[in-house]
């Protein structure tokens, strides 16, 4: 028999409180048999672009049909909407605060809102929605469910956007773009907006705080340890990186620091 | 067919060494299609209450026949005795040290003294017996072995308690109470020992550390972003928190902060 | 139906960015009904010995046929060779720079060089292997594909090993050995080089950083709390530890700090 589809499960709940297994709980009592994977509840506390990068960079080397419950929810309580979205046959739930705007980018099919009268009998709290409204609705969902039953359709492009800084073509012969550092991950590797398919074609030379990086490497080996380079991350991305150490030390690293890119001609 | 029932895991093990791992090991070794979720591992070391008022708050929320493996143990190895307690058709597995004093207030059915002997051959260690001892109960457990089998029943009331801080009637009409801050959460809200139940059908008006915080509110967006508030929390108690902010940091939070709440007339 | 083997992960990606979680999706979308143990993910970057040590120690609690992957990996996108061995009936999958050593030292039966031609049609990022190739391999071998499929034998003499310090006899009548230590855990004990073993028959004294420790005890409970002693950790080997308190506040403990025992007569 088919297992249900798989749930992720995202948050800023961190891991020392009760919050991620109270949603565990509440799915595996609706479905017994339901399949849990944590992505990660360790985005910092309503860092919600954090979310959306991280969430971006994994979802789909899940399984298709896979349910995606992602609570980084400042405004839980208040008048934001709860959703429900499909996008390139995988689902998302949480809330319309811009988690789920890179969707918008891909394919997205349908956009729900969850009406949390369609859920189980259990008095909604107000300050924590992953329990009582998210995490039933992706049971349900993944025990068969009609997405119909859970709510009504909202209008794709109401879906909340996040503000998001995009490289610039700062000269055209030679090409050159500024972009910036949006993430740095557990190793310091500073990760920025600079798309691998901009620079595709052409050799490019990194610069980034008033340090000249070379050319983009093929991998960390190709410089001396202790030395920075600039690289295509796993994620697609240009990627500041130190050769077995991290390049958020070396750098001071912030998000949002300048990085420049300019082919050689 | 049914599957087996679910084992969940609680402990001060952290998450960077082998224990927990060498836990579900074992487990899996003996019920090979177990179900094993994590609570949570990341209570401070030692911190017995700290298990109790996080086991509390989320066990309930699991499936019936669920078994609760909860392993703060800084008796390891000493006389204190390993536990298997019946409760709410749940059942709770670790050492009796007040973990589970919670549980008398529930509906404790029964409480047996696990005996090693009962367990599969192996050496039962003086430092790690959630791997030794708990975990292979709960195996054996969920794999239909009869819990008769695992031990021998001890009297209901000889089960450890915590000693805990109760709220205090400081006033009759109008009422007021005293209580204190019991947990401190991953956003820095601050949860009180003040049931929401002490305060149905007034109106309450709330102060922490000489701070008067107004009444009890519906959601953090009650008020303006970086201010204190009270509201009950997701758990049915009362607690501090700051819209969009931490009311730990605010407050400069420590466990066993008083806290006031008056009626108004 | 017998379920598929098990997959354990291990890796010093930490548990805030995506890298675990699409591992993970990786796994499940070769096999949908993969079951997947996580060891721990809070190796210290590049921390190969202390991946080995905690790899170890716990690995052969799992079931016979398990696939643990182990991805700490500072050479990732260079010439070290990924690896698929086998010992004592697991399967161990991952870089070949020491990590798997200790596999030489119990039973190990085959090994081979992964080829990443063999894996899904993927690109092979030079960054994320542990994506890109060790979890593919695992999710193809639970699936039942054969390991001839999978790559090409290696002499099992060619796997790299760990330096590592063993205890030196220092007198021999009566006996006494000086070790160090080689992890500290969550808890601050720190766990010394100094096997069981070789503390067999006789009565010991320990000392540590100019302290006596007096005799090898059976549980923390024989001394006072706060007080230092060493007994049998867990895990087998001598351990330094505090009732109640923590031996690395204690000793400020570090890594490689001297041990000695000696033989009473």
């Amino acid at each position: 028999m088919k297992p249900p589809p798989l749930i992720t499960l995202m948050s800023d709940f961190g891991s020392r409180d009760s919050y991620v297994a109270a949603m565990k709980g509440v799915i595996l009592t609706i479905l017994p048999n339901a399949r849990i994977v944590d992505i990660t509840h360790d985005i910092p506390p309503f860092a919600i672009a954090s979310a959306a990068y991280t969430l971006k960079n994994c979802c789909f080397d899940f399984p298709k049909e896979s349910i995606h419950v992602a609570v980084v929810d400042p405004g839980v309580g208040s008048e934001r909407r709860p959703l429900l979205l499909q996008a390139a046959e995988h689902t998302f739930i949480g809330p319309d605060n811009g988690l789920f705007g890179f969707l918008t980018e891909i394919d997205l099919n349908s956009a729900m809102e969850i009406d949390a009268a369609a859920l189980p009998n259990r008095t909604l709290s107000s300050t924590f929605h992953g329990r009582d409204l998210f995490a039933p609705a992706a049971a349900l969902l993944a025990k068969g469910k009609a997405i119909g039953e859970l709510g009504s359709p909202v209008p794709l492009e109401s879906i909340h956007l996040l503000e998001q800084a995009k490289p610039k073509l700062t000269a055209s012969s030679p090409k050159a773009y500024s972009g910036e550092t949006v993430h740095i991950d557990r190793f310091g590797n500073l990760i920025t907006n600079i798309d691998a398919k901009l620079l595709q074609g052409d050799c490019w030379q990194v610069a980034v705080e008033g340090v000249q990086l070379g050319p983009v490497r093929r991998c960390y080996q190709d410089v001396p340890k202790g030395d920075p380079l600039a690289l295509i991350g796993s994620s697609g991305y240009l990627e500041i990186a130190v050769h077995a150490g991290s390049a958020s030390d070396f750098f001071r690293g912030k998000l949002g620091a300048m990085v420049y890119v300019k082919a050689e001609q």
